[in-house]
């Protein structure tokens, strides 16, 4: 079975076990099932535990080997020295991949604890079985309503673009739930935990090959050898952009990060220099990560860096102009002709020059279709940020915006002031039409940021 | 009347008039008028038209000096040419203060314009009455529900202790709004424009004696004589914390700028050392703003930068520890006797060596109140930051939460996880105790940098 295949069995399971599975809901075994089930999985689930007859009106097996089916994923939620035994079960059974939710591996520091971890890696090679963990959260498929994972709030994602990869559970969490709540759909997201045997250059490149995936974000603390991950990278970023995120910059935190995942952090500086040459975006904090990942999941890459500004009050042009700055993008030149075409749909109150000032034409669709063809349709303009906010009226400006970037096929975002429910439906528009949205003015040039950067990078790596 | 008193007449007036006021909703004349009676303000409110009888069931005056009445407040939103003539009638009625409203003065770059705003400054500097703008929102007071400005999405605010003071009428706006979205309370918010005759000295000064402000947020393009700013803070600081962003960080801005506000941007690098120099916390960014106007609003500062972190997911620690070290903060190295009572708390299998990574124990109130005593308690720990995110049961770690603040008088800031309904109740658990919350765990950092920030801010000038 070639790698894809193996992981499609892994991500788009018929049937799923549950290791451990437990009727206590204090457990992570309970957690377990009942995330599956509640979650909307239409797969075939079996609880496994030697010693319960029924869970959630479900019969249980004592084994995954008694179960009297095919078994694709495997979730394992018992005791580290148990989980050897069930390891070996599974790999028996032919289950395709297992998730070892289960700690108290290398990451305690133990002899013992490092023993096991190699024991199972050791397992699962032999077998061709992939094991995602140990110590992990597991994994989701929201495309099939998969919450392979004890953390209920996996539950709330629904199927988009973006796939997930972390080294931290806590970390897969809270970037598929800041995104969920940014309107940012998700592919696929797995927390990786130790990395026993399925590391992140597997999982990048199956990414790269998943077509419901557009963009990878990954959230990683320390690699044990990084150039594999770069090797794959290269190749992938040709297709579709990577944003990754490197925790645990410090040397201090390198007990820390052994602690949690059983890996040392590492320097930060040749991190950010490996990012740069394998043509990853590495961004600095989740905000950032977030609103790069959004526009990316939307639009096509740009291609150049001169950016035409757009704004109905001028203070927050001259926020996202000095935002701007930060990561490159230059403020476009509006030719003679646009600019003579601007004056006479502005007032003559407001600056037309890049940053427009629209004012109180935003509420205008006559107008703002005339300014949005104009910066569009100027060959000096390579994207345009727009920043609405606060004119809840704005539908005109709206409206305008959705055809232009129909017609020119250039990107666009938007500010859409601090999100509120009376921003509900121009978001909505924006967003169906691949315009995304942001509450903040700098926020949306950093989102537009991250399209001048990967046109830039496909246009290195693809030469 | 000194002037603390005055600005008392301008934030709190019994009577405001609205010269221009017009029965056209396109008009900003309506916009203001409406935002006054719908915004829910109890004074006296007076239209001001020569060719109307009668708005919203009001009787209109031809000028304001044919009110039959004291006014505190004008809103003047008529052609600046006809502005002069309207200033100089408030100023024999007696006018407090008067909001400028309209735009066409030194910022459209005319000989004319500049003149005319002189002139309008020599009439109130000779009257003794306050000019805001001109070409400017206007100012909101919660407190009373005055909305005097154009824009309702200004009456979304609530009573609080932030008060904005900005060079922009839409990052007026945007701040107010973007606090409110985080639950953060405004005592005033006022833009300033053109500031031909109030400056941001003027207005700090005030924020700095009035008692329903606790933190300063100050948004700025371009100042004329920075100096004059940085004498008031000083004094300002000592009581309470002023934070500042400042826009248009390029030379290139400079005509932007110019014709935004009339004034020049000039060099961000001395902006910054002035900043340091006068005890003004420096933002980079709009959220870093927020972030840190919710502590300060809620919490005393801190005694020193040793912070102890806790969270529910050893991932969410690493992100916390990055940004302390972006902000100067420290780990805190806890005592033997301390790290033996949180290794009984605790499991082996998590880390208990600052961060703390409580796990499971986030929902258990015995634990929690365990874990927050022996931290809080801890003479090495000057102040607690905690990520129980994607916890949505973590109602013991709150209520311990709440109680230990009580006791040992440390600050503490929590990020709670990508704000949702689950997070309702908690939210407001911790923030009636003044624990600020945080969606991301970083910006939990970021707020708490604050308080340790303005600590060493307030011991430097109290020397």
């Amino acid at each position: 079975m070639n790698p894809v295949e193996q992981f499609n069995h892994v991500f788009y399971p018929r049937s799923v076990a549950v290791v451990g599975a437990s009727s206590n809901p204090s457990k992570q075994g309970y957690l377990c099932l009942s995330n599956l089930l509640e979650g909307g999985y239409q797969g075939r689930v079996y609880p496994i535990n030697p010693t319960m007859g029924e869970a959630f009106g479900l019969k249980v097996y004592p084994s995954v080997r008694a179960v009297p089916d095919e078994v694709d994923l495997a979730v394992i939620v018992i005791p580290a020295e148990a989980s050897v035994a069930a390891v070996e079960d599974c790999a028996a059974k032919g289950v395709k991949g297992a998730i070892l939710v289960t700690s108290g591996f290398k990451e305690v520091g133990t002899e013992s604890g490092a023993e096991l971890q190699d024991a199972i890696r050791d397992i699962a090679r032999k077998a061709g079985m992939r094991i995602i963990g140990p110590n992990t959260i597991g994994l989701v498929n929201p495309e099939v309503r998969l919450n392979a994972t004890f953390h209920p709030g996996l539950s709330v994602g629904f199927p988009g673009r973006v796939a997930i990869a972390t080294q931290s559970g806590g970390m897969c969490s809270y970037l598929l739930q800041t995104l969920t709540s940014h309107n940012v759909g998700i592919s696929k997201a797995t927390g990786l935990g130790n990395r026993c045997e399925l590391d992140f250059e597997d999982v990048v490149a199956y990414f790269g090959a998943d077509e419901a995936t557009r963009v990878i974000a990954i959230y990683m603390e320390g690699l044990d050898e990084p150039r594999r991950l770069m090797r794959v990278a290269r190749e992938v970023v040709q297709r579709k952009p990577i944003i990754a995120l490197k925790g645990a910059r410090s040397r201090e935190l390198d007990g820390a990060t052994l602690s949690h995942t059983g890996a040392l952090a590492g320097n930060y500086e040749l991190y950010k220099a490996a990012f740069v040459q394998c043509g990853i975006i590495g961004v600095d904090e989740i905000t950032e990560m977030v609103d790069k990942a959004k526009t990316l999941a939307l639009q096509a890459p740009a291609a150049g860096n001169r950016i035409a500004l757009l704004s109905a009050t001028a203070g927050l042009s001259i926020v996202m102009a000095d935002r701007c700055q930060r990561y490159g993008l230059k403020l476009a030149r509006f030719s003679p002709s646009s600019l003579r075409r601007l004056r006479g749909l502005v007032s003559e109150l407001n600056s037309v020059d890049n940053p427009v000032d629209m004012s109180w034409a935003v509420h205008d669709a006559g107008v703002s279709r005339g300014v949005l063809d104009t910066v569009m349709g100027d060959s000096g303009v390579d994207a345009v940020v727009a920043a609405v906010g606060g004119a809840s009226e704005a539908l005109g400006f709206t409206q305008a915006s959705c055809e232009a970037v129909k017609k020119y096929g250039k990107p666009m975002t938007v500010c859409l002031g601090p999100f509120s429910k009376s921003m509900d439906m121009l978001m909505k528009m924006f967003e169906e039409s691949g315009i995304p949205t942001y509450p903040l003015p700098d926020r949306a040039i950093t989102g537009m940021s991250a399209l001048v950067h990967y046109g830039e990078i496909r246009g290195r790596f693809l030469g």
